[in-house]
């Protein structure tokens, strides 16, 4: 009884049915708009507007231009082909481009994305070539007592071959989950782009969810509403890097893998760099390349796990049998570049041996989509 | 050079950097808020404005209560357990809610998402079940010359068998792609809970795109910024049921199928619904099981390919060897109710008999993770 009258109160509070299908037959053109040279047109009606403001990758925050018809716009030039990700702020207040049903989620921040690809040459972009498939799989993890979902990209070709494939870990950073490899950082369009073009070898690409306190991504796990964070429970102390040979236990068995180390590649951003370091460095056997993309040393304390006691004698002892490509990648603006530097200093005190990459730009994913782009032509050659 | 000096007009513009990074290291509370008796409550900062509406499920529109704080806040009590979709509009204007970075896309309106589950069975919610995997897999598809994108649910302890299994294969509407069943459907999770508590078979749930001018969701495909469209080319003219074959081919080949009538079933929603009627009823010896969402009948012109020529005598034909099931449901509200009926009575002419399931509520999602859920529960026993 308490229940209906509780609905007959939601009942009575609706308003006429609201047309929420605006759009829903006009042409499926882009938005924003992108001519041939590449520059790129935002356009967004607010006739009572005062200030109509365009943000693209968190970076560029400008003023948009008041048209005589209500509209505002902004067009910009000389941008790089990538993804791109942008809102407006119309009056102070964060808002969606409506034209634009392409969104996604950095963290907690939910934007509107698009490709530039002008030449159609851009590897983050979707072009007429065999595609690999992803799959979200849920893996049995006996070290953490859960089962976890990760997703699993298989090259093309792989469903009809009885071939055995290379592995590549690519690990996220904090405040990712299991799916932005593939969403934001675009994984399996630059594969199957390296692929197709002779680039880069055929291989397996495992994104595990590297946040040891929940099973998926927020939303898909069990606490069903649950926000995305930056900072977890059990964060950087050592948990994920031990419970590491459970995701290759599982893939080894789940896959028609090349199980040996000159196969076997690891690589992760910020954290994901971090715990790339430290599993690599605790299981000298097992990765024959190692990519290290702004990578976050130093940030943690360390003395929480043997994981991390006595690093520089661990990379003496892997380097005994040297990886074949060790790799790292920096902007020059990270706020982790000095931190990078004085781990490029132990590395040469010991006369280890590495590959050093050095980009603009600071921590963010357009980096980590390059710096993909240039490992994963080195990798299993 | 001209490219270095657009790049710097770009600087000129630039302003300090934005801090896009709001709530990063704020707990991970749902948003909205729910209550352990399933109230919801839905709270927006907005100190300047002069109404804020909360549009949820794009049916109730309720404006919102002026808080001292600058905040408006409303509670929904009563609402069934579901997932629901929802938005504001400040001062006229669509915003998504910042504390919430669950979104989704509905043909081409996005929103916020949450699920109510407050006693924690309802079917559309993540349980602490075995979950199946969801595969974003590209099969051949010769008839339509294109290699084309499409979503596979394996039922958990598919990856360690030996085992055969049946399939549904599950068919979006218009405006719809292969992702939808998974995003707003639920398929994944409705299915691991049925199939966890034994009231579901364990099966594989094919999820094709049915636009065959599209080889994958706007975004995934290779015009990488196209805009998801209701009507599409070649809209409900008979390609896609003809490529149909194509699929099942495919599937067969790649998994483990039972490869006969009483282990296949065919179901979908709207425009689904009525490529499953004609599917089913062109293949009269391949689908066991036969479930039309509140199917689009009539919708579109006839005697445009032989498909859809002499629907009573195939239908006449194919229930000589009937379906196991033959499943129908709609809601009462629903702008395709009339032309239900009529089809209706058009197979109590014929006395084929059916199951009919009439809900309340109209054309909408609500009603087809609930068709779903009651469906699944009838295959392959």
């Amino acid at each position: 009884m308490k229940r209906i009258l509780l609905l007959s109160i939601i009942v009575a509070i609706m308003t006429p049915i609201v047309s929420a299908q605006r759009g829903m037959f006009a042409p499926a053109a882009p938005s924003p708009s992108i001519a041939r040279d590449g520059s790129v047109k935002f356009t967004v009606k607010a006739p009572g507007a005062d200030t109509v403001r365009l943000i693209i990758d968190s970076r560029l925050d400008t003023l948009m231009q008041r048209q005589g018809n209500g509209e505002w716009s902004m067009t910009l030039r000389g941008l790089k082909p990538d993804l791109y990700m942008y809102y407006y702020r119309i009056d102070g207040v964060k808002v969606l481009d409506d034209e634009n049903a392409q969104v996604a989620n950095d963290v907690k921040n939910v934007m509107n994305k698009f490709i530039l690809d002008p030449s159609g040459d851009c590897p983050m972009a979707v072009h007429d070539v065999p595609h690999g498939d992803v799959s979200a799989v849920w893996y049995d993890s006996p070290s953490l007592g859960m089962k976890r979902r990760m997703m699993v990209y298989t090259p093309a070709g792989y469903g009809e071959s009885r071939q055995r494939y290379p592995v590549l870990y690519l690990l996220h950073g904090s405040g990712g989950d299991e799916t932005v490899w593939t969403e934001l950082g675009r994984a399996a369009q630059i594969l199957d782009n390296l692929i197709a073009s002779g680039n880069a070898q055929p291989m397996i690409v495992v994104m595990p969810n590297g946040n040891v306190d929940e099973p998926a991504v927020a939303g898909s796990g069990p606490d069903n509403n649950v926000q995305p964070t930056f900072a977890h429970k059990n964060w950087m102390e050592g948990t994920f890097e031990q419970s590491f040979n459970d995701i290759m236990t599982w893939v080894d068995t789940h896959y028609r893998t090349r199980d040996a180390k000159r196969y076997r590649a690891i690589a992760g951003l910020s954290m994901g760099g971090y715990h790339s370091l430290y599993i690599s460095a605790n299981q000298p056997d097992d990765f024959g390349y190692v990519g290290l993309f702004s990578p976050a040393i130093s940030r943690m304390d360390k003395g929480k796990s043997k994981i991390y006691d006595d690093i520089e004698k661990k990379l003496v002892n892997q380097f005994k049998q040297r990886p074949k490509v060790y790799w790292m990648g920096i902007g020059k603006d990270d706020f982790l570049y000095k931190d990078n530097a004085e781990f490029r200093k132990t590395l040469d005190k010991h006369r280890l041996s590495y590959t050093y990459h050095e980009s603009t730009r600071g921590h963010e994913w357009t980096n980590w989509r390059e710096y993909l782009v240039i490992f994963a032509q080195l990798l299993f050659k």
